[in-house]
């Protein structure tokens, strides 16, 4: 499935939907006719577990394109939000996990030039998350170094502590696409927080794949345009370790928890590698693409 | 008010409670007899604002010791968990706050000698809080260098969002302690977040002493034992970045929310810093106080 927080209009709540080639199907609505009771949110939904991605998949395979009265709408027609609108708790992040990221990371930035033996693992609040087509602030009395990152986003599904590469994709229940932007001049005494976490710094969606649909995760081309011109492009296979990995290695310490979102890491082409330095601006527009996942394009706006 | 989550038995739910001499007086069940609706848990208490502190407060003072039957029970006979056991996100936390700390971080650790000019922010997650008494959990397959930080933590009471210096202050509802728990050899590319995010890493408590009994949170002695031994002892004073400026700050980019928790440094005294350095082993136990608001007692455990 490809599942979506959609809403109606400005006013209307923000409800669980899957796309259903250019229709919104609402699960719960859905569920109602067909006598499940499915949630009307992303975060109650992941919270029941595959057994509920199984039942809801096979439901609409089943409805074959033919949905009842009043449980689809035009995609057209609908808002899309971040498909997690509000994680419950930090957005893990992983840095230098593209070998020529941590090259040209090593030449501009203050990071080694040695691969990382192990994840380097920062976070970023829930309040940094924002959907498709959400402005991206910009407050050049904070930043004028703000710089653009696509990444694949493991969704976790079910509870992990301690668990083995074997066992880890078992607890993913989807990816999605995220822009990890990062005020590269709020750094502070190598601390990413304040330079990754400012309000808006984590654009997310446009949807959720279930993971069914995306059997191995390292297989994906990820890019990223600014303006339309191509900044960014790789693809998960090049990533240091692998989305198995770092759920194994954050999960050894941390509690994962259904609905935690794991942002893999970027690859070479931001704005501090390149010579000279290129940064966003108002009225600049980012596209960053998964494919076989979707696009998202959000503008950065003057927020000073 | 002194105010505490508290439950009468394992299997009960988690209330809120405000500390009466040696008496735990239930805030909902109060607000009952009292005709005012509180609610029955710490969030949705911040979540009222000031007003109902107010009230509460008042209602307090006017009952001078004499409680409706069945409000209270002794607190000898309660467990007190953390105030806020599930904050809503990260919890931030500061890092080189105390110019001595600066001074043997830099000695013993990978962070410079300079006093920082903005606050070193960094997080973890929710999952690392727990309350008194609590095991905090010993991962030998993950560190050999487990270390202690006592600290002032600032909890936010309405939401904060580009505040000045001269309004931080009115965002606070409170303060308690936390212990900064900390494993040295986590640290990844000067990442923290696995060093000091790691389940249990977070004990808090034993209560929030509300704003208006700390008109000045700068005027606290904080101190530390292992094993009964102190290993810190100092004062908010010493604070490089006062707590008024870490809310004006952090809000400047990141939203702080009702709820929120910033724990704001720890001075000199840890045991990577000490010659030759300490480290907590299964067995140890742990107990800061910051004075006015109370000790924390944790002991290590073996979790391996």
């Amino acid at each position: 499935m490809r599942l979506v927080t959609y809403r109606d209009s400005v006013e209307a709540e923000a409800r669980l939907g899957a796309i259903a080639g250019d229709l919104v199907l609402d699960l719960a609505d859905f569920g109602v006719v067909e006598g499940i009771p499915f949630p009307s949110t992303m975060l109650e939904f992941i919270d029941l577990g595959p057994q509920a991605v199984a039942a809801a998949t096979k439901l609409i395979k089943d409805a074959d394109g033919i949905f009842p009265v009043g449980t689809t709408r035009p995609l057209a027609n609908v808002t899309l939000l971040a498909p997690i609108p509000r994680p419950r708790k930090n957005v893990f992040g992983i840095g230098l996990n593209y070998t020529e990221h941590v090259a040209e990371s090593a030449k501009s930035l203050d990071t080694s030039v040695e691969l990382p033996r192990q994840p380097v693992i920062f976070s970023k609040p829930p309040t940094c998350v924002v959907g498709p087509n959400d402005p991206i602030l910009h407050n050049k009395t904070i930043t004028q170094q703000l710089d653009w990152e696509v990444e694949l986003a493991a969704v976790i599904g079910t509870r992990a502590k301690g668990v083995t590469r074997a066992d880890a994709l078992k607890h993913v229940f989807g990816y999605t696409v995220m822009l990890d932007m990062s005020a590269r001049d709020c750094r502070r005494a190598g601390q990413w927080i304040y330079s990754k976490g400012q309000d808006s710094y984590a654009p997310m969606g446009p949807c959720i794949v279930t993971a069914d649909e995306i059997p191995d995760p390292q297989t994906l081309d990820l890019y990223l345009t600014v303006n339309g011109v191509e900044k960014q492009r790789s693809n998960t296979a090049y990533m240091l370790f692998k989305v198995d990995e770092l759920v194994e290695d954050i999960s050894k310490g941390m509690t994962l928890e259904p609905g935690d979102v794991i942002a893999t890491g970027t690859p070479a082409g931001v704005g501090a590698g390149r010579d000279p330095q290129e940064w966003l601006w108002p009225g600049d527009t980012i596209v960053a693409t998964v494919d076989g996942i979707g696009s998202l394009r959000n503008p950065v706006v003057d927020a000073s």
